[in-house]
């Protein structure tokens, strides 16, 4: 279930990734899970505080927060380790705030 | 306690703060704390997940991991939201592995 609702953190800008897990949210979905490794974690860090701060406040808890190591092909056949995270938001309720108000 | 066993990550190589965490598990510390803000926290991540896979294997619990925005104050008055992150790296023994075997 919560892998049906997941939301990697790639090289867009952040708030094209808060909107993807706004509109799972309003969807329906209770879980959220954000993934990203390599130099987008801190990008998938900025994206849950976001939609924390700005559109769910005190709606929104934030965890279990999960980091990982994964072995990627690197060039001329060595090998790479990449860390990884994922961050777990649970809606605890259904009001949206409108960011823009 | 945990606060003062903690390892701010900056722009230096990732190495340097490997070995500050190893040296204080090393000085008898049982947790040490791993904080970053803004793009350090790819590096954080990266810190904990080396210390852990090639020092420390089977001996480190990393957890409870969170996260959170500060304030900073930004160029001309305004303000800057900078997201944060804590690791609790915690030795569940006192073997270190020497990296170079």
């Amino acid at each position: 279930m919560a892998n049906d609702n997941t939301v990697f953190i790639g090289s867009k800008p952040p708030m094209n990734y808060v909107l993807a897990v706004i509109t799972q949210f309003q969807n329906g979905a209770e879980e959220v899970c954000v993934k990203a490794r390599g130099k987008a974690i801190s990008k998938a860090v900025d994206v849950a505080e976001i939609v924390k701060n700005r559109f769910m406040e005190n709606n929104l808890e934030i965890g279990p927060i999960e980091i990982g190591t994964q072995q990627l092909d690197g060039k001329e056949g060595g090998k790479l380790n990449v860390s990884t995270i994922s961050l777990t938001l649970k809606s605890k309720g259904k009001e949206i705030k409108n960011p823009t108000k």
